[in-house]
């Protein structure tokens, strides 16, 4: 404490930056901001970033943990002006500007970055949390791995035909980009994987429904590519259900009303892609600030990525709501985060408290897998679908995986794509562990 | 059901072998097995088979969980007479011959294999288990990871110096192999792999505390070897201390005798590597047939590995005992097990309940690794120490690496001899997960 003190004696007070949360917009803000005049600190319950549009392939079995995240301190290794701290953030002092952290530590800023992402939303039915499995963080990932390798055991085991099938049978819900890529994955797991390595049952008996609520799947894309999305599905021999509305999920299985008439689905394994909402930390800002969320917890913020009134606050990514062009929000994709997170450094390494000008998303396009060599992808207008589309997403994400370095980037991606049928990378669960979730920083940055 | 009875029908009853546990034993029984005139059931509660010697490994970041353990269906697919249960073995009914499983379903045997294993032993003092990390499950190693990891970033955070010291220290009971291992690797952690990645602590300012209760370290290995292990560490920066006996382990730290006079150290990680004994299951067993375990609960068996009295009981590997040559008991290692499933499947193969004629140990030596490069070495009474010694353990490792065939083996193999302090091959901890074990078992093999 002495040091510090003399330190702030001799050279003038530099300003204080601090970012909660360590995804793809709070680590490329502080990457953005290594080297500039300013003190940093990413504040992170996790040590880890976390490349999200990886996890159903861990849950898979097609990647490890250690390909779907990277340390945080590996990434910012280099960057001397950048203290992490792997805590939670659970209060805001704005007028002290303070982030309050879970043990009481206070942290001053002059910018504050709000970048705490979203969560799995239930939409008010919170109970179906205990009966489905998410696919936010690493940790849904390995617990809905070891439920799918875990269920083929039971079936296994199991003496009554009944119970065998629920256990072979899974609910994906949600027809969103993640919910096809699960179901897809699944399919071929239970189909191709696993043939051959049991004795009473055969794996590819298992069957996979995805049920979504609305008329077509992802409709982020259009009508065609949702056509080719469906074709692809059918193919892996996924049973997809439109219009199918979940009133009920319990350990036997899910409920859900289309055309007027209610069904149940017996499943013991149930996988929820069908809504986020923005993380709790955003509770906290409103709270302190006044802003007012929207239904799915987001943030306003200003095309200065500020909440009104308070230019020393921003918030970007999935933990706010800013309108593009033709008044639709904007999507909730990395690229959004990331373009935010650069735009917001710039202003900051200008001496500004946030940005300085308008944000202009410059929209790069959005892409979904299914299967192996399957994909569809639609970039400012253009449309691709199958293996040009599949390349296309293999290369973006090539681009896009943080940590590793070039050479990392490279593995994980050719383990991925090259892992044949029937070869998943890694097929060893963890049991359950400590609750302490830490990560190495000596990392492979 | 009515298949499998038409099936006794048709066919002569053929001869049911069951074992228990997919270690080093059991998986070497059951695949010694494949394809001779008998069926059998290998029964384990987890569905990998683990590669224990290599567990400090993963406990240290240098290897991840899929590294360290293969899954067993994976292994046996090509075993059409072997089924595979994931189940824990729980009763014992001797004269009907029946295995008892954790659901009560009962599995009948004409040959009973024992392979159950050891698990850690406090000598009488199990409330130590709370605030120490054993290592001889993969759940113990990601748990003492995230440990590990996560003292170094509780140091970062911690205001008190005291307890920032006690993040920082690290005590490991137990002077045999595993303690010399884990010891060793955990200095290299702290002295370089986290190097650089703190800006509060430096972490080569942590300490690494070998207690051993005994006069020198790896009593198993000559004097002269002893002394060589003693210098590894100490050029790794190890304090070891000898004739410390433990007297208390709480949350705090850990309080030994040592000449006379009780010590303290301050230590907010434990790890536990002074002792093992037969698994849980052996109790069972021994109330089932009346034998009589030795004081580490393992199994008296005769030169023909059965039980007395119970020629259909046969227990091997580190679940039973056997005098040796001079009247020693068997060292408990992976090639004693394997040798001994071996002979067992021949008796069992040429029509005997168990084996067939005694059982001789072919003594292939004994080997620790300190650190990178540097090993000791015993192989029927030749000594190595330094590299040669290193490379004669990567060799041997290489042979009995179950599971991933040759490739495989060779890449874990180099990920991990290759693995240059601070880069650590995975660094990512996986949270707290679901409690299923399970393992794809669309495996490498």
């Amino acid at each position: 404490v002495a040091d510090e003190l003399d330190g702030d004696a001799r050279a003038p007070a530099r300003r204080r930056v601090v970012i909660v949360g360590g995804g793809f917009g709070g680590l490329t803000a502080a990457r953005a901001l290594a080297g500039a005049d300013v003190d940093v600190t990413l504040v992170d319950r996790h040590s880890h970033h976390l490349f999200q549009p990886l996890l159903y392939q861990l849950a898979c079995g097609g990647l490890s943990p250690a390909e779907c995240a990277s340390p945080i301190r590996g990434a910012l290794r280099r960057a001397g002006n950048v203290a992490v701290l792997m805590a939670g953030a659970e209060g805001l002092d704005a007028e002290r500007r303070e982030l309050v952290l879970d043990r009481g530590e206070r942290l001053p800023y002059d910018s504050l970055i709000v970048s705490c992402g979203a969560e799995t939303s239930y939409f008010g039915r919170d109970e179906w949390s205990e009966h489905t499995f998410g696919l936010k963080t690493l940790s849904d990932a390995v617990g809905l791995r070891n439920r799918i390798y875990g269920a083929f055991e039971e079936a296994e085991r199991a003496e009554d035909p009944r119970e065998r099938r629920r256990w072979l049978t899974f609910v994906v819900v949600g027809g969103g980009p993640t919910g096809v890529e699960i179901a897809g994955e699944l399919s071929i797991v239970a189909r191709h994987t696993m043939k051959g390595y049991y004795s009473r049952i055969q794996p590819d008996q298992a069957r996979v429904v995805l049920l979504d609520a609305g008329p077509r799947l992802t409709t982020a894309f259009s009508e065609q590519l949702s056509a080719k999305v469906a074709g692809y599905l059918a193919e892996l021999g996924v049973t997809v259900r439109q219009g199918a509305r979940v009133t009920a999920i319990d350990e036997t299985g899910v409920t859900f009303e289309a055309g007027g008439t209610s069904e149940q689905i017996e499943a013991r394994t149930v996988v929820w892609g069908a809504g986020v909402q923005a993380a709790g930390f955003t509770r906290v800002v409103a709270e302190a600030t006044g802003a007012e969320p929207d239904r799915a917890g987001r943030l306003p913020v200003g095309e200065d990525l500020a909440l009104a009134g308070h230019p020393e606050i921003s918030v970007i990514g999935d933990a706010s709501t800013l309108a593009g062009p033709g008044g639709r929000p904007l999507p909730g994709l990395a690229t959004v985060a990331i373009q935010q997170a650069r735009h917001l450094a710039d202003g900051i390494r200008g001496g500004a408290p946030g940005a300085q000008g308008p944000f202009r998303y410059f929209d790069k396009g959005a892409l979904a897998v299914v299967g192996r060599g399957k994909a569809i992808c639609e970039i400012r207008g253009r449309e691709l679908s199958g293996r040009p589309a599949f390349f296309t997403y293999l290369t973006v994400h090539m681009f896009y995986l943080s940590g590793g370095g070039p050479g990392h980037r490279v593995k994980v991606l050719v383990d991925w794509a090259s892992t044949r049928v029937g070869t998943p990378q890694d097929q060893v669960i963890d049991g359950d562990l400590a609750s302490v979730e830490a990560t190495p920083p000596g990392a492979r940055a």
